[in-house]
């Protein structure tokens, strides 16, 4: 029921979704009488599709802590519920990005040694897409926390975008060992000195994400964030431009004409709000959060992140990987986040 | 002597400004053979320089500390010396961002009141240009500091790009009160309190940057400067895909011939490392640092930035503001950072 379209666009984004992705069903949490009147429509979508009625929705200004207290039997708990229930393997929704976030904590929980969760973007790059994380999750975070991030960036590239061996960078404002804060220099030294599935790069800059220097970018959720919304505002700012520029003349709109096809396919790929589907990694369970705007297609691909997360080995390597990082610290004489003093007297 | 190219860009744009600037006058610190080789190419750059001969140079990749205590005489030196002396009105440099930000402080001080150094990135939108600091003096501040550079970011805009009475937002990752960390919700509480020669509009998102939304964005070095190389990195990726998208195929390059015009004029305005002049500002004296890559034209541009300053009360703007927040602070018997307790309740 979440977003601004609600089921006119989820019930269309299930019937693509189960053309491409053969052996998936749907349990679709809502007002029966929009979603049945929808599924009438969608042949596809109806022949997958288990209906589950609610008529308590979470609206999209509500609070986490309001949604979190007055949120239960909503469909968008409900939906996070049947996961935990065992009912379903992946969760989507398209609703209120706090309250799914603070709904899926209480009831999911997080997993065992995790401390925090993150909101992963794709990013498309010059190279292919990179995960970009975290985009909101987290207004502040630790040296631990970071290094979570990485680790729960890389099984997500790895089972979503099929990267052998993902490369990972931490987001800097230079490269060399002593820049940045205390955060990043520390969550540094204990990537450096770690073995873990992955290939760690050191430190990236910001135009290393339209790059695709690294497969994954981490970061703090404001940094994250602020750079993600930055990038989504400069490709809005761009196609409008474009517009206005082959708008300016007789020739340029020919031109504009003649080339338009792959200008089209370009605009496309360079909004990092265009590839739908962020996951919230860290929880006991596959939650995936659709864009609000999306259309049937965005909501179809973020469907198809969900059930790829599903049907890969995601969760057991980031247990793999945070098991070596407690072995390693043990090892040590020291917990994950103690070698602080290392990075301070940088 | 800095930047990628040296004397055969700085020259050049001298030459370039003198004839847009006219009364302006130049010292040119350096090697005197490099220089008077070029200066004999740029009769217009001749007329209105005066070299200062040095054979020492800062390298582009030396540390700030370095620069600092080995400096003395290099041409970067001399030039901010000359500042201090009273010779100059104001300085710019091509040359290593850190030495001269470091070298700047240590010959210039900061002015009375201010704690810290921002550099200002101004950036192209939708409805303009905004200034967005600091963009990478600092790698973290606090919510005094933030407030400083909104003072300063505004004093800035209505010293070089003519706003009347600049609107001023606080870059933060949602709009509502309780939204981020404790740093941008404390001067968040002290900008709303107090009345300024800016129009304080509150929170702010990365895409209101490009949006123009306001005319400053306040944000911290670290958020802001991963964010202009982020939308750089954009902006190049946009550069390369709009050249492979119009060279797909015969039509589209037939289309691309048509509307080469007014893309090529877009291109250069979606870049904000386009505008070159970055100035750093809260010195004792206008220090502009162009960007090491920049053309003789860029050049030019970091000297208007330079000579705009220099011409406005910029420095007395930023005083008045920085009275007017410390009369209210007494008043309210306490210091303009002791708002943190509400800013944390929240």
């Amino acid at each position: 029921m979440g977003g601004d379209h609600g089921p006119s666009i989820v019930v269309p984004g299930v019937a693509q979704a189960a053309l491409a992705l053969p052996g998936v069903r749907f349990l679709l949490h809502g007002d029966q009488v929009r979603l049945n009147a929808e599924l009438a429509k969608f042949p596809a979508a109806k022949a997958v599709s288990e209906v589950r009625h609610t008529d308590k929705f979470i609206a999209s200004d509500d609070k986490p802590a309001q949604a979190m207290r007055r949120g239960k039997g909503s469909s968008l708990w409900n939906a996070v519920e049947s996961l935990r229930a065992g009912e379903a393997q992946a969760c989507v929704s398209a609703g209120n990005t706090g309250a799914l976030m603070a709904i899926s904590k209480l009831i999911l929980r997080m997993c065992a040694d995790l401390e925090r969760p993150a909101i992963v973007a794709s990013w498309p790059t010059m190279k292919g897409v990179s995960a970009v994380l975290d985009v909101g999750a987290n207004v502040q975070s630790d040296a631990a926390q970071l290094v979570e991030f990485a680790i729960m960036g890389a099984a997500f590239h790895h089972a979503v975008h099929g990267s052998e061996r993902p490369t990972v960078g931490l987001l800097n404002v230079g490269s060399e060992d002593e820049k940045g804060h205390e955060e990043v220099r520390e969550a540094h030294a204990i990537l450096r000195a770690t073995s873990l599935d992955f290939d760690y790069r050191g430190f990236v800059e910001g135009t290393d994400i339209a790059y695709g220097t690294v497969d994954v970018v981490v970061t703090d959720g404001f940094t994250g964030n602020v750079a993600l919304k930055t990038a989504e505002g400069l490709a809005r700012f761009f196609s409008q431009e474009i517009r206005s520029a082959l708008t300016s003349g007789p020739l340029a709109m020919l031109g504009a004409l003649l080339a338009s096809g792959p200008l089209k396919k370009m605009r496309a790929r360079l909004d990092p709000g265009r590839v739908n589907g962020g996951p919230l990694l860290g929880l006991n369970g596959i939650v995936v959060k659709s864009h609000g705007g999306a259309d049937a297609r965005g909501f179809a691909s973020a469907i198809r992140v969900a059930t790829d997360l599903a049907r890969s080995d995601f969760t057991a390597e980031i247990d793999r990987n945070l098991k070596r990082l407690t072995a390693l610290a043990a090892r040590d004489g020291e917990s994950p986040s103690g070698v602080e003093s290392q990075g301070a007297s940088e």
